[in-house]
């Protein structure tokens, strides 16, 4: 079996449109583009972008907070059934476990689980990035802008009635994610659509004021 | 009673993130900009901002279709119940009915009513137009992208199996919001907004492809 985009689409369900299969495709252009230029191992990379969150990624499932885990073992199961080596299915594998690293969990600990990371990432950030955090808002009840206080831009807590928002999730997660991305190629471009992120909200934030 | 925005908040229920409150806001705050360059009568374009969508203006609810007779037959009752002149009630409540102007409908036929349609409609471009138009779109579950096809562009008819997504939002009705205004001053914010919502969904094609 030769893993490509269109064997992996059946992987994947009707899930909510933040995690629906264009994530896959762009991840794997993205994905595609870093191993290039960083020089990973391309066939590792595509099984593990296109394996990632074929398990339990739906936004509020059960399984979500283990998506990683519960991916890696399907990939383990797939590729063995495809013919892969012992020592290229882990491989594959490590990278879906660590796609989500936080403190105190599995970190990526080869360049490819780095590229897969940090492409994973950037789909939070740029132009789909406002798309995102406007789609999955909308899903969630928030409204479409509000001013965060200063105690949440200081320590991440909101105010008593102070909703949650796009713009919060801009100032508390989305920028950020460009200083833990590990490979040089990921950062620049994190850096790029970084700017394009923070320029979109000082512009809404003026057009909510009558000023653009 | 002093008609304000703290007054009319009670006439805007919980509605959908599209159509909340904060849309008054927003229309609020251009159409004080528009009326003071164009020399509108503020007091008319104020309390018809303010009464505009007052009743039945929620996406989908059975009222929708005649949300501007609703609203304009309910801003009568308030105004006069506010003591306000005949003459001045009926020019408010023109501006309601005129602010959905299309083929067939009631026009905007005074300085006011055209203040307040070019406001309203200038709250579907720019940064705030992309908020809106992804937040719809995830309520209606659109996906994110999708290249509009080459008989959509044409005719707006989709193909077989081509979703509808904000990007078909774009092409099919927003860019051409521009030419449908009646006011300079609103024609010229519309036009660096456009440019704007252009250029988003131009970034967004690049980054799909991986481009950026």
């Amino acid at each position: 079996m030769t893993l490509t985009l269109e064997t992996a689409r059946a992987w994947y369900g009707s899930d909510d449109v933040v995690h629906d299969f264009s994530h896959i495709e762009r991840v794997y252009h993205l994905a595609e583009r870093i191993s290039r230029a960083e020089g990973a191992d391309l066939g590792i990379v595509r099984a593990a972008v296109l394996l990632h969150d074929a398990r339990g990624s739906e936004a509020g499932s059960e399984g979500r907070d283990e998506h990683h885990l519960q991916s890696a073992l399907f990939a383990g199961e797939v590729l063995a059934n495809a013919g892969w080596t012992a020592e290229r299915v882990e491989a594959v594998q490590h990278c879906i476990r660590a796609h989500r690293f936080r403190a105190g969990w599995e970190m990526p600990a080869s360049l490819e689980a780095m590229v897969l990371f940090d492409a994973d990432k950037l789909d939070a950030l740029g132009a789909i990035g406002v798309a995102r955090a406007y789609a999955y808002g909308a899903l969630m009840g928030q409204p479409l802008y509000g001013q965060p206080s200063a105690g949440f831009l200081a320590e991440g807590h909101h105010e008593p009635d102070e909703p949650h928002t796009p713009v919060h999730e801009y100032f508390f997660k989305l920028r950020h994610i460009k200083d833990k991305l590990f490979t040089r190629t990921a950062i620049a471009i994190a850096s790029e659509r970084e700017a394009y992120l923070r320029g979109f909200f000082e512009r809404l934030a003026a057009e909510v004021r009558g000023d653009l």
